[in-house]
This record gives C-alpha cells, structure tokens and sequence, in this order.
C-alpha cells in the first residue's frame, strides 16, 4: 500500500499477447490490430479504457476509446502502417462524471428532487475544468457555474469526461506487434534448382514465365561451391562418378564458401542482375541459407574452433546414429567461441541482403539454439524489416511454434502429411483459429525436393491438382518444387520412400516444361485466382463447412466486408467421382436464403445457381478436382 | 547477448500458473500439486527438467525429476502438507552424457567401431566426477579411468547424469500455490438466523442436530447491534411496527457496532462458548462480514471521514438510482482516510478471529476494492492460515474470479439459477475442468435467505430434493439456508419473486423443525454419503455422462485411484417418472464390460446389476428423485 489511493480498475487477458507478452504478435503492414481486454472494477461505477499505442520510432502515444462489449469485454483497434514494431497497451479508470451523469438521468426519469445531485455534478464539472484548458475548461466552467437539469446532456458528459482524472488509471504491461511486408501473409513460392536451367543468366530468361505463372518467389537452394570430399553422387549414392555435381547443400569448395558463388551459375554480378530483372516481374529471389559445411569450407581450415573435434582431432561430421553423414560439417553453436560464430553466421546473410535480397528459406533451424535466431533476426530486421525468413523445420510442433516465436516470418508446415478430410480440417483449424495464428505463419507446400507424398504417387495429375488447390486456397501462403510438380512427376525412389527417384537434389536435371500434359496452365490459373480475390490473400477468415461425404471437403475465406467470398471443394479421391451436399452457413457468408444466387467456378467458368444453404456439388478427378467458387452479389 | 554459452532449453507453459503468475492456484493441506510445463530445446539431445519446490518458511529448494511425457511436455507432482504458500518452478538443461549414452547404444546394436566414443564418454565422465564428491565422484572417476563398452550402462548413465553441468540451465519464473485446510475444499454448510432459536446458548442447544445432519459449518447472519434509524419492518416494509427487529444487515446501534453483539443474544462469552461446543461437533461458526453501516453505528459519528457525505452534509446512504437504502450507509473505500479505514475493518476479522472463529461469509465483496481484499486477505491468512472466506459476490462471472484470485477461499456460484440438464452441465464443466478450479472453489447453494427460485416455489418436495442431491454432489463444497429448505418453505413474497414471503431476514421465525414432512432425514442420508465417499470431497473428476433423456442428469466423481466411484443420475422434472438409457465410459471409471457390475444406491439401499456401458435408470420424483450409485468393485 502505498499513500496513494490504490487503482481500482483490473485489466487482464489483454488479446493478442504472445506467452505472457514475452513475444510480438503479428501483423502485416496496412492491417489493424484488433485489441480485446477484460476491463473491470468493483461495484457499479462508470469505467473508461483506452487503447494507447505508438510505432517503436516515435516517442508519442496514440489514443483510442474501447467499446464495452458486456461481460467486462472491450475492443478497440489500431493501424499499422510502418514496418517495424508497434507497441500498444490498455489504460483503465473509473468516471466519476460518467457515473453521476447515469444516476442522474435515473433520478430524472423517476421524477426525483436531484437538487443535491446537481450540486454534486457541479463539484465534478469544477474539477474537470481544472484539468481541462482553453476552450473546454472554459465551457466546464460555465457549465459549473449555474448547472440546472436541463444543461445536464449526453454532449456536457463526453467533455467533462474527456478529463477525467487519471491519476489512479490502471496501465497493463506494454506489448508488441512486429509489422512485416506483405509478402510475409501473401506470397506464391516456387523452388527451382538454378543449375538445372544453366547459369543465372538462363534463369533470368525463363523469369517471364515464372512470373506468368503467377509465382512471385523464386526461390533457390545453395548457390554455392559444393565440396567434393565424401560428395554424393546420384540418388545419394556414396559412389560418386566424375562430373557428378553433387548436393547444393554441401556447400563450401577450393571457391569459397557461403559468400560465394558456384562459378558454373555465374557470378555476384550476375546474381545481382537477375535479383534485378527478377524484382521488375514482382518475383524475389530467395536463397537457402544452411548453417553447415562441406569438409571443404573454407571455415573448417581459417575456424577450426567453430566445429567440434573428435578425440583423433578430425572434425566431428553430422550424425544421427549410427547413420554418419561425412560430407557435413555442422557448427558447433556451443563453442566457446560463440560469439564470433554468431557474428559471422549473421553476416552471411547480410552479405546476400547487400546484393538485394530480401527472402531467405532456412534450412533446418530446429537444429540450432532458439537464441541464436532471435538475436540474429532481430539485429536483421532492424537494417532491413523488409525481411522474410521462412523456417524449414520439420520437426516437433512445440519446436516449430517456438521458432515462428523467436522471430521467423513464416515456416513450412505438416500440410505435406495432411491428406484426409479430418486431417486438414484439425491441423487448418490449429493454425488459423487458434492462438497460434497470432506468431506463426504457415506457408503450405505440397511437394519439396525431399517430400514426394504416397498422395502424389498414386493419385495422378488428379492428386497434383487436389493438392495444389489445397495449398493455394487453404494457405494465403504456398509453395511448390516447381518443375517437378508442373509435370506430375511422381516416382520414388524406392517402395515406401519419400524421396524422388533421381532427385535433383544430386544430379541435373533437363525437363521439357512445354509439355502439353504440364499442369502450367492449370497452375497459372489458380494463381490468378489467388491475386484476383483478396479473401484468399489472408487465412483468418478460413471456416470448414459440413458437406456428406468424407472424400469432399468444403471450406470458405471471405473478406472483412463480405464482398468477397471464395468457397472451395475439392475431391480428396484421386480416382472416383464424388458428389454431396453442402452447407453454407448463410448469415456468416452473407447469403440471402431468400433468393438464389449465383455460384462462379473460377477454375472453369461454370455458374451455379444455388439457393438457401444446402446445395448439391459433384466433383469428377479425371476432369476437374476441385471448385473454387465465387459468390456473385 | 552475455559472455557465457546462452541457455538452449526453453520452458513454457507451466501449469498451473493463474493470469502469468500474478496469483496462486489454490490445493488443500494433504493433495499433491501436479505440475505440467513444455520443456524443449533446439536439436537432438536429451534434457533433463525437475520441479522445484519449497515451502515458503523453508529455506531449501526441493527437487523432483520430471518425466516427459511426449510432444515436449513434462509432468512432476509434490505434496502439499502445511498450511501456507509453497514455491515451485521448473528447471532445465542439457545432458550431454545422456546424449552420448544413448548415440552409444545405437552404435553397439550397429555393431560399428566405437574407440573414439569411449573417448568421448571418458572425458564426459571426467567432468562429471569433478562436479560429484565423495563415493560418486570416486565412482566416476573409476568408470572414466579405463572406460570398456561392457562398462556402459543404465546405471552408470544415471549416475554420470546426476553431476550434469547445469551452469547453462534454464529455470522459469517462481509460482506460487496457497494450501488451505480441508475445509476449503470440503464443507458442508448450515445457514440459520440465531435470533430464530432464541439466545447463542438455544443455538448451542441444536448443536446436536446440526451434527446429525451432517453439516460442518453453522453460519450465522450478522450478530450485531441493529440500527434503528429507517429500519425495515416485516417483508422490507419501511413502516416498522414496534417490537419488530429489524434486518440484521443494518449493522450497529446504540449498543455497538462490528465488534459488539445483540444483546438479545447473548454476550462476547456466550459466544465463545457456543463457537467451543461447536468445535466438540466439528461444527464451525462462520459469521458475516458485512462493511456497512446502518445510520446509528457509532463509527458514524466517530468517524465520518468514512463515509461519503452529501452537499447538505449528511452521510451518503446505498443507491441504485433510482432506489434509495437509507438504512445502509456504504463505507467511502475512496477517502483520502483509506488507510485508517481499511486497518479497521481489518480489525473486526481479527476480532473474531480472537473468539475462535475461522470462517467467515463476506456479504457483497465484489462492491469493495479488489486490492482491499487483496491486502486484508493475505495479512490476516499470514496471521492464521486456517482462515477460510467465502466469498459472496453474486455478480459478473468476471468479477466473481477476480476476487477468488485476489484471495477469497470459496465463492458462492450461479447454481441457484442453474435448473436444466445443459445450464447445469455448461456451468459445471466451466468451473470444474478449465483453468477457472485452479483459483475459484464453488459453494453450492439451492437457496439462501435472498433466493427462492421458481424451480423450488413451484417443483414442491420433490424439487428441494432434487436440488439438494445436485448441490451436494455436483458440488464438495454446498450449503443450504436450513430450515427453510428443511421444511420445503416455498411461498415467494409475490409472484416472480425470488424473495420469501415473510422472510426471515425481517422478523424472528418461529419452526416447527420435527415436523414429520421435514427433510431432515434425507438430508441427513445425503450428507453421510458425502463424508462416506471421497469421491464426493472434491470436484476435479467431475465428469457427465451421456442420457438420451433432457430431463434426466448424469455425473460421476471418482477418487483418484477408482477406487470410489459415484455415479448420481437427477430427475429433473418434479413431476414426472423419467427414464432413459445411461452410457458410462467403461474405461474411466474402472467398469469391466466383459462381467456385470453391482451399482448400490446410497440413498435407498437398492441394488441393480448393470452390464456394460449402457443401462437403463427410471426415476420416480414423488419417490425420490434422484440415484446416488456406487459401484460395488
């Protein structure tokens, strides 16, 4: 107890507010925040809370009244225009004028003498308009000097309650919503192995048809020297033939390591200019940063104090045992020599954000220290929040959850793994309609380098189009291993195995991409579907609705203001056709029972007109999986 | 960033922890508190995590191994055996020898070369010794000396894990958790107005009955000095005829105020003698807190700088405009006199406190400072942590937690207005399994001197005792306003009143308490299958169970070893004959589907054999209305 009267008013369970506000939420630049807090105090008093925020540059507070909701519930909402970090808390108090003012207009209405209440609003007008200045202190003044019931009003109330006097507010912690670009919410990848195509300058030349198709990222595994030591020739073969290229990922040669390019792409020059021409067509180059090396990096000779020796004095290589991976280096985060470690880990990627680029793929950050990445993101985002960094960690969901937490932008999901009905409905519900939503950003892959799916292998082009679909719609962020998946490629490498026969992850690889089988057009399709409807531009809005079939599944976004609203179906069953009925939920989705409507097929055209909220949908894999349907107002 | 190696395993999640730490979850004396935290780190290697505990006059930190449970959460309990606040946190690290034993094993099943392993695991037990003392670190030191593969295993990996470096451990934030006598937990309550039987030593004279009955606490309206000034006559009347009493809510008079008692009943010594027989009968008396005055307490002339004045000058009485209660003058919690003010109604609590009186009933808490409770609370438990209040704040669900949070013991709940299946099973499931039962203990009451619901008015006998088994089995801790319930009193002051015609609370009543239509005898049956039955002590195992009848309710408790298990099944229609099929999860309840099962009635004696999961249950309400099963094992 201190001498001061003791605040009165309780603010908790202030939303969002990430692990006790040890975390930022976040956003994307141009969206508000919606902040929701229970605000409460003892008795029947008037209470007033604020929402109170203000970007980390500038030094004043903005301002905004909440909305009692009831049940003690208020809202308010903010906008976030710069990209960096807002700050914004919740200040509470109790009105004295409010109060007097509602028991007054009480006492009214019952026919009472409020001779004595008269008197008493004029004590709380006078001290209002000591708090007040200028013209409003002046009108308080006034007020108070001669106040009968008929001066008492709505107008008199808001004035002297705008200076109310805060000096016993109650203030919640201050908390955090990191802004990023928009590209962190919506974004259409596309992973390409540059050597496949040749040099940087031939990726340049096939930029207007990744651009066509809709895609803008690109993004690339290691560019760098690949080490020849232990090098892994085709199908990670141990056996390695002469002219082999081996794996993009053992990066670091006699050329140089992560600062460095492979000679046969190009060089800096060149890169830059691709990133160059790459940014006239909207697309980002994203390049792979993976924290290891091939016995060849440079680093293993010029640091050896940054890898971890075995007893014979050879450095330790990656292991999962007993499986031995002797082409890779992993650093040795606890070394005592971390710092320097950290430093140079981080300047690798500053290096590359000199040459332009702003998006990086992280290659298995789960497997270093969670403080590591939230001291290095955090330095990076303060030269550049322009920033992406996406999280390649298939690993735990604690773990993942945990990374998106510590600071990356985005991070690859279980989608690959989710394939039935149930499963996409339970995992989706997890990430849009969960807490979870407020730090992690699921970008959805349906095919990587290293996941061919069992879907794929089996199902046919009609599995590559279900999926796609469900990437593209149920993810405002998605990706995919681009030529392999234009051309349906689906063979593993052995029964039972995830891995592509023949990956290019060791071997380059020439593909006729004007194949007439090619989902190209398909793709493109979905994709300009994606940029035309700004529901599927965010996944919050994300329900699942009830159709009776469990090889259909049926989900809608829509935006904030109803105008749009996209409904997908899509046929799970790869091989038969399959029909059901759906049920919209009409209120929600803005549907007028009433009247029918009409239902647009943006994938085919086809118009539907529906009425009320149970309609029949039927669905052929050999033609089209899927509707993405458009409600026309 | 600081120079030493930052901690990799992180800690998240720890329950309980109530609103980010800033209260204490509540156990009673004897329970174990289980604690479940995320525990995880970057990579692969093993963690270790423990609980920490400490009572609060203990200096030493206990430690428990936690064991991980999967997913990355953990789980640990420790017992609670004083009164008091107990300290825990959870802590972290790796175990690199953990880490390597088990890379080892897998290396031994591969059959592969492991010279340079037992290298390492040399040198890891090296460090290990240095950290151990006497035999442990000569043991150590021995397995390091000359380190064989036969040498390794489970033993010495504990052992060598025991001396784990946790200079690099990650502890999470210290919580606390406030134990409280059995009472709080499990109690069964007896309102009565004294001034009903007379003097404390006719109280003193039902003591015997009160017992029989089954209750453990006898609480008494105030017992103080009624004012005079506005006193309310015969059902709220403000015309008063002479010799009526008065409510005794109008605290102080011309005899004295918190601290005095009514003469009519007695002196300060009969009241101790009263609250010592009790004792004898394992009764507590529970008084009323009620921080009000009526006009004549002497505090008002003694201290008007406690009270709120009018411009006129006059004392400020209750309000809600626009009613006036000139009988009741509110204390001013907000006078600059605050601190003067709350160490004296302190005081009265302690006070009593000095008479032996232990549990206290706070009338209306939720109209005083949450940081008032706060204070007073946690000053007068540090004094005697025996001391239990119940909270009575009938009030916004919001408000009501904060003051279980701030400290209050029990809280009276929305029960009374809870009469069908889902409103039940609704309330119940929020307040028994969410985070709400770490803080908030519900005090179940089917009727109180205020509340005489439409269900009771109207449902006649059949309905007290349906409410009654559903108070005191939904509920371990209940309480009935006595002899109104006993004797089904069930006439409201007028329709769509919930208040009681002629109510006790203005005039002196006068019971035939052996009238043979009494529910004494039910009551009694109830309340010896409470005590009978541990399963009915506490609300965590609380769980309802699916009965294809709306009119027909179904729960069972169980004790944690399933040991006692209780299923109560309600008619909830007071006049009808009800049945239904009832379906119990076999498994939860310890129920083997292949043999019958004898379930025994508690309240009448009959036997049924049951078989399976689903079994048929009818119920008579003119009979009675409700089964109290206990599976016989």
């Amino acid at each position: 107890m201190n001498e001061q009267w003791p605040a009165r008013v309780v603010i908790r369970r202030v939303r969002p507010e990430v692990e006790c506000g040890r975390f930022p939420a976040k956003r994307v630049v141009g969206q508000t925040v919606v902040v929701e807090a229970d605000v409460l105090a003892d008795g029947h008093d008037s209470i007033a809370a604020v929402l109170r925020y203000r970007y980390e540059n500038d030094e004043a507070w903005s301002e905004i009244p909440m909305d009692a909701l009831g049940n003690d519930h208020w809202r308010a909402e903010f906008p976030v225009e710069h990209l960096g970090h807002y700050l914004y808390t919740v200040s509470g108090w109790i009105e004295p004028f409010q109060t007097w003012y509602e028991g007054f207009l009480k006492r009214i209405a019952a026919k009472q003498d409020v001779t004595a209440d008269l008197q008493i609003g004029t004590a709380l007008l006078k001290a209002a308009a000591e708090r007040a200045t200028g013209n409003d202190a002046r009108k308080l003044q006034q007020a108070a000097s001669k106040l009968r019931a008929d001066d008492v009003d709505e107008e008199l109330a808001a004035l002297a309650s705008s200076y109310a006097d805060r000096s016993n507010a109650t203030h919640y912690k201050e908390l955090r919503v990191a802004v990023d670009p928009i590209k962190a919410q919506f974004s259409t990848w596309y992973e390409m192995f540059p050597r496949s195509y040749g040099t940087f300058k031939d990726c340049e030349a096939v930029l207007p048809e990744i651009a066509e198709m809709g895609f803008d990222v690109a993004y690339f595994p290691p560019i760098h020297p690949i080490g020849k030591s232990f090098r892994k020739g085709r199908n990670n073969s141990t056996n390695v033939e002469p002219g082999e290229p081996g794996s993009p990922w053992a990066i670091g040669g006699r050329e140089g390591g992560h600062k460095a390019i492979h000679p046969e792409l190009g060089n800096l020059e060149d890169f830059s200019h691709l990133v160059k021409a790459a940014k006239r067509y909207n697309i980002d180059i994203a390049l792979d940063i993976a924290y290891q090396c091939s016995p060849d990096h440079p680093y293993v000779k010029q640091h050896p104090e940054w890898f971890r020796h075995r007893p014979d004095g050879s450095v330790q290589y990656a292991e999962n045992p007993p499986k031995k991976y002797e082409d890779i280096y992993p650093f040795e985060f606890q070394t005592t020599h971390w710092r320097s470690l950290w430093e140079e880990l981080k300047s690798i990627i500053e290096f590359w954000m000199e040459q332009g680029v702003r998006i990086f793929r992280v290659d298995n950050p789960h497997t270093k220290p969670f403080d590591f990445w939230e001291w290095m993101i955090r330095d990076l985002k303060k030269k550049d929040p322009e920033l992406i960094l996406l999280s390649e960690a298939f690993t735990r969901p604690k773990v993942m959850y945990r990374l998106a937490q510590v600071g990356f932008t985005q991070s690859y999901t279980y989608f690959t793994w989710r394939n039935t009905k149930a499963e996409l409905e339970g995992y989706l519900t997890e990430l849009t309609q969960t807490e979870v939503r407020e730090f992690f950003r699921p970008n959805l892959w349906p095919n990587t380098p290293d996941i061919l799916h069992e879907y794929l292998q089996t199902g046919g082009r009609s599995a590559f189009m279900a999926r796609l679909v469900l990437a593209a719609t149920l993810g405002s962020n998605y990706g995919i291993y681009g030529p392999a998946y234009e051309l349906c490629e689906n063979v593993p490498r052995e029964p039972r195995s995830e891995e592509y026969l023949n990956s290019e992850k060791y071997e380059i690889k020439k593909r006729n991409l004007n194949d007439p089988a090619s989902l190209r057009p398909f793709i493109s399709r979905v994709n300009a579907i994606r940029q035309e409807n700004v529901a599927l531009q965010s996944n919050e809005s994300l329900r699942f609705h009830e159709i009776d079939n469990n090889q259909l599944i049926a989900y809608s976004k829509r935006s904030a203001d109803k105008k749009n609203v996209i409904v997908t179906i899509v046929n799970l069953d790869p091989f038969w056709r399959q029909s059901g009925f759906l049920k919209l939920p009409a209120e929600e989705l803005g549907i007028d029972v009433r009247h029918p409507y009409r239902m647009v097929d943006l994938l085919t055209g086809a118009k539907f007109m529906w009425q009320g909220e149970r309609n029949y949908v039927e669905l052929k894999p050999k033609e089209v999986p899927a509707h993405i349907l458009r409600k026309e107002s």
